[in-house]
């Protein structure tokens, strides 16, 4: 998997846009259309005459900031956290987000060792209330875990309640999760999940719009949910109340034709009720992972067929490729395949995942296989865009 | 309300009908359209040639019961219980049983003062599991209160589990609440719930399709779920297994067009697992009372506006003229209302119900009010069957 490099200058300018501007503003996203983001970033710093129709606040927000920018700075600091910044265009970027036109990320900045185009490609949002019940935080792990153990990986928000259990669940099974901040990924916010955080930079994926140091606000949180939702195949909402920042990301999930989901609960629960909500705006009800599998599952043309891999095996790297050829014949588990490969266990298991979203393995509970070679030759055929998804399924 | 009448002849013979052959029988429904009830008896009982494409062993069955026919005792008998039998084209039939074409029940065995048409016309099924949780007793109790406090009218099958609770939360609550047996109305069944049967023959409506003493069998259950569903507006199930006989009737309700409803619970509980799958293939979920109402209150041709009577007032029986005239300018309780018209407070009761079916009163809570008149004078105009009706609302 090659992509289209960016620039040194462009992803300077887009590091350094999003320290001056904030996740989500769509009106930075027509700018940045139809200026680029050089010409932007100069625009907005006094170098350039400001964009059309800016207002002057605005500008003199910008203004002040533009003191604070050390694009370079930010770029080495995520390096030393063994992270990146991706930019749209490049051999990482998740195509999803392109979804979100004039709303998407300028970038994003990532800590751990999985791709993260690869892993968006078979994810799930799992989401919900932050005080949420004992039997909200049960059913959260359950589906973590169980889609772990079905190879999906599960993306969240790292908050306390459903989300923290969603991706404990996912890391327990030893499985694929996601966490995507409102804050810098070097933050560790909540810092009740400071731990959860290690784990998941370890053996997940941590994502973020902010630079390293960013700190969240409340509208940085709702601007967030927008990712999780463009990101992933569907979303799940576990526990919410009525106006759960939950049920934004299930509805932007709906807008972006994505499934929305709901786990039913008690009747009597208020943490229900924006569940139940969602439920009667069309969302699927769903109980287990199966049930999440089996909607989120059945497109053909987004995701790479579990039959056989859509790239040719010559163009994976040289690590996937040796993980590739540690997979025992009869199948093993990820430490077994990392003992096998040489390399370590959250580098190894990254990589499943990422052999899984191509095609050439399958996880079915703790065992890793290699997939059956197709019946044809199959030519090789990059994930492309997923069709327009429907209440019903396609 | 006058109705068609039904000839004596007629009405012996479909009462004979209903003790020779089963309930909800195709065939029968087809050879009664071809011959009529009385031709058909005749044809059955050996007395005339059997009707084309009769099988012998069948005939030879209704041979063997026609020396036990006694449809004059058995009118008698339900007499005695202060019950009637009603056919089809009387003005007291539901006229909504019709959309059950072949399948029509031949007739219907009442006991109770109220009637059974305009009782039909405000009514909400609420069903589901004989072995509830302590959830779904207190759910269906709670959706049973809640549907006649609204001035609905809570139809169920009696039996244990949310059957019983939503008839006793309905009558708790001074509401109308009809079971539908699958054996005789004099016949208590199940035997833990004769009290129950008790009050609800008094305060409400017992129906049957099987004569007196007529005994339930699995068979005559499953068919008498048609009729549940057919009555009604809408179905709730609120505990349901899978493959409960909670969701053939709902399955039925949406066949036949009518709202079908589920109520959420744990996704941990195999008692909600059979609704979680009706709400898959498209069932509402619902919560309260005020959410099935929001349903099923929303098609104005089948039920009478709230906002004013549709027949005239001098077509009342007088009965019913005597409760209206009883019901105080301010509002008042069934207990007031009975005590102003010197009627027992079982039959103030039915006639309320049928009074608010008409659209002439209103129940809030525990008051009765009368309605204020339509704007336009109002032409009378008998409630009509309701229109196609599909998940989204008409």
């Amino acid at each position: 998997m090659t992509g289209t490099g960016v620039g040194q200058e462009e992803r300077l300018a887009r590091a350094a846009l999003t320290r001056l501007t904030e996740p989500g503003d769509e009106t930075v996203g027509r700018w940045l259309r139809e200026l680029g983001p050089v010409r932007l970033l100069r625009a907005l710093t006094g170098q350039e005459p400001p964009p059309r129709g800016a207002r002057a606040e605005r500008l003199a927000g910008y203004r002040v900031r533009a003191a604070t920018l050390d694009p370079a700075g930010d770029l080495a600091a995520v390096a030393r956290l063994g992270g990146r910044f991706i930019c749209p265009g490049e051999a990482e970027w998740p195509g999803q987000l392109d979804d979100l036109e004039d709303a998407r990320p300028l970038g994003l900045w990532a800590r751990g060792s999985a791709n993260v185009r690869m892993w968006a490609l078979r994810s799930v949002a799992v989401v919900g209330a932050r005080a949420c019940s004992d039997y909200g935080s049960h059913v959260a792990a359950l589906l973590g875990a169980g889609l772990a153990e079905r190879g999906w990986v599960v993306v969240s928000g790292a908050a306390y309640g459903v989300d923290g259990a969603a991706h404990r669940g996912a890391l327990a099974a030893d499985g694929a999760t996601v966490a995507v901040l409102a804050c810098g990924v070097d933050v560790p916010y909540p810092r009740g999940h400071t731990e959860l955080l290690g784990r998941i930079a370890e053996q997940g994926l941590i994502l973020a719009e902010l630079p390293p140091g960013g700190h969240p606000t409340r509208s940085r949180f709702v601007l967030r949910n927008r990712v999780i939702a463009a990101l992933t195949r569907g979303t799940v909402v576990v526990e919410a109340e009525y106006r759960s920042g939950s049920l934004v990301t299930a509805r932007r999930a709906r807008e972006l034709n994505r499934y929305t989901m709901g786990v039913p609960g008690p009747v009597t629960s208020g943490l229900s009720a924006g569940v139940h909500e969602l439920l009667r705006e069309g969302a699927h009800p769903v109980g287990d992972a199966d049930e999440v599998i089996e909607l989120v599952g059945a497109m053909g043309e987004f995701a790479p067929r579990s039959r056989g891999p859509v790239v040719a095996r010559d163009l994976l790297d040289s690590l996937a490729a040796a993980v590739l050829e540690a997979v025992p014949g009869r199948g093993g588990d990820t430490e077994c395949v990392a003992r096998n490969a040489g390399v370590d266990r959250d580098r190894t298991l990254a990589k499943l995942y990422e052999l899984q979203a191509l095609g050439f393995v399958r996880r079915q509970g703790e065992q890793w296989r290699v997939t059956d070679p197709p019946s044809t030759s199959g030519t090789p055929k990059p994930p492309g865009r997923r069709p327009a998804m429907r209440r019903g399924g396609p």
